[in-house]
């Protein structure tokens, strides 16, 4: 795989991950979407973005379907020798997956504002406008927000390393129901980024978009769901061979 | 597999597409149902839509199981030698597959018409029992809402192909979970059509059957939801192989 | 397998589906339970039946896994050799299935009794205690309530002979989710009973059982969700050969 | 497999089981969480304590997955000769089984206090917070308690066993499903502890951590979640060979 494909593998699978599961947010709080009348619920968050991995990793397999930077750091973190299949775990590679997931969250957003164009349209609160793209906490609190990413992503990074244990293998389902859990028990406090890439790209596409009546960024919080997912996410690989042996 | 076979295979399998699929919003939104007694949610109809192509997989498995006209003209855009085994890509057999699956979707339609006849009978405004049959949006825009199914529907074909990407096969299941998040995601604004047949076929039902206290059959929105899919499913088709090496 | 063995089996696995089944209409509707507390729905019944099925096919997966008389004589008019590995397709064979259907669908009722005995104590309309037990329409109509489950029932039947279609096997993965939609898209009317055992079992149980302050066990229908099924198996059954070839 | 890999494998999965389960209610019943904000249900908590298990499952593979005491139990009724790969089903290897376990539950416990801490700081009824911890139940009866939770029990126990009737193998999916039907049917009145384990573990946790606010233990009836799943467990253990043969 060459370094242009495999910027644009986890470029692409990113774009999935964020365009499913903006949207979903998008469905479940805009004004007058057909989610929104019929009943939304947090589980319809919490499948919206696990299938949205869902759909990520089929589309990034080829790269090993990261689409996550703390993943990448995790696999560094766990000793593993490669990232993907046939390629080694350098700093260099990393800084490509990153790259790739980066910009595929960013395009992911702005894919996810065109299909809700007219809903943006509508009247609401910029807070509102923003949570379809950042997450943000229910109660500010910037060291037990770091808490609670930290242990969501653990739990991401740590599981998705024990899946080796099984010997079957359900593929981007196992993942995908996995991040359905994840988000249905740990996303109450912060809204689950357990990603940066997720976070972070959609923040800038928010800034940048001439999204109507739209309010600040919120970049006060944004580092919270970069630093505590990277932290959870370098334990859950360091502890990952607890269970592998 | 004969060209009646083949005719046949899709027409049943889109059937029990629109069958199930329209049923389940029967269920939510006609009055009386048990759904709407119990409380009948987004989330439900997502996984009505989602287990409806699951049924609809099965069925027309033989013929590739396209029971869409945009997955039938994804697969040309693609550049694949075959529409499903055995079947040459050629307009020929592209055509046989969606007469099929148009037959199939208006067959659906009856059923679901049948199977709710009572409940078709009660007092309800004509957009609601329109809604069983066909897509409409919340916001009228046709432009808009164009995008929104076009964006929809190159998901759809765009994952479809990737399933190939990774070794294993979850098979019927891996399409009737992406369309659930599909439905959970890019849903909200248009009701996601994403399938040509699914919209125009129950339509048109709608516009024959002796439906009581029905209203117009809103043809001005109708191309919509043909048009969008259908160049989302190209698009979807031609861009699949960026991730497929 | 013995005759004795293939009574328990498909005795056992009819009791899981009904001991599941009916306990979550009884967590959604019966007074003060956790269900009704946090907000039941229409999908959690859905879930619910569907791993009831879940359940029950594993345990009686040795038998081949009725669990409903519909499906033993939808296989017969399918003119299958056998109804179970090693077991003909005789009309004697097949009434021992369905006795131990029967027996099973019985059993089920009352665990499902003994697990909620306080809150069937609890005041409830005689209606409601019914409802845990069988099915019953929403808009009474005998002719389009046999209607719909004529239609559910072969969907059911027809979808379970197509799953051999695909050359892989979710086995009973397969048909909870068939059954899971099902119920979300053709549960609305009637309450999809789909299943003589699982409708006549349980409103026998309901005849007998002390319940405190039961009302009548509604016998004026019960013979539609025993002919209903039984028709829509038959017919599911004879046309499933046109998908498969 | 030495004891301190076999007590840590099972102290790891039992610990992402509560870990997640308990979490799964701390964001439907805490203040100010994001599932009560948008929309929680008992679906969500179903699917919440499911994927905890799916989850718990795959850190705890290499030594069987008990993660629960009532499948220990289970399967030493069940005649079994190996409690897990390579261990022999004897008292000791058991009472190992049971103190990971235990030991598991605890952190899990605490770990969910921890993601949750801000919003354990908000006023809420002492029963609210200790439901996040243990289950109880919703009309208080000991004898019957207990018998829902036996019947419960049994259910997990007796068709975990019966997954080997089938020759293919969902894994942890499997099991996963299992535990979302069980508490969607039979969990309305006592919360389905189904699990000594997962019950005591977190109560003294509660018991021990600084929580705002928190009220009694509920001590009195402790003794019901435990009692109740082993007597279940071993009766699932002790019939499942009825079905297997």
């Amino acid at each position: 795989m060459s370094t242009i494909q495999l910027f644009v593998t986890e470029m692409l699978g990113t774009m999935m991950l964020t365009l499913l599961g903006c949207s979903v947010v998008a469905n479940a709080i805009l004004p007058r979407t057909k989610g929104a009348g019929v009943g939304a619920s947090w589980l319809l968050i919490n499948f919206g973005w696990g299938l949205a991995v869902f759909s990520g990793v089929f589309v990034a397999f080829k790269s090993g379907a990261h689409i996550n930077p703390a993943v990448t750091v995790g696999l560094l973190a766990s000793g593993s020798d490669e990232l993907g299949p046939g390629i080694a775990a350098t700093a260099g590679n990393a800084a490509i997956y990153i790259a790739g997931q980066m910009a595929g969250a960013f395009l992911g957003a702005v894919l996810t504002y065109l299909a809700h164009k007219r809903h943006f349209d509508e009247e609401a609160p910029g807070a509102v406008k923003l949570a379809v793209f950042s997450t943000g906490p229910e109660i500010r609190s910037y060291g037990w927000n770091v808490v609670t990413e930290i242990i969501g992503t653990f739990v991401l990074v740590f599981v998705v390393l024990s899946f080796a244990n099984w010997p079957g293998d359900l593929g981007p389902l196992a993942v995908a129901l996995l991040v359905t859990g994840i988000g249905a028990s740990l996303g109450g406090p912060t809204g689950y980024a357990i990603n940066p890439a997720r976070d972070l790209g959609p923040r800038i596409a928010h800034a940048i978009l001439p999204i109507r009546g739209k309010g600040g960024s919120d970049w006060a919080y944004s580092w919270v769901p970069v630093v505590g997912p990277l932290i959870g996410g370098a334990l859950g690989g360091a502890l990952a061979p607890a269970v592998a042996f």
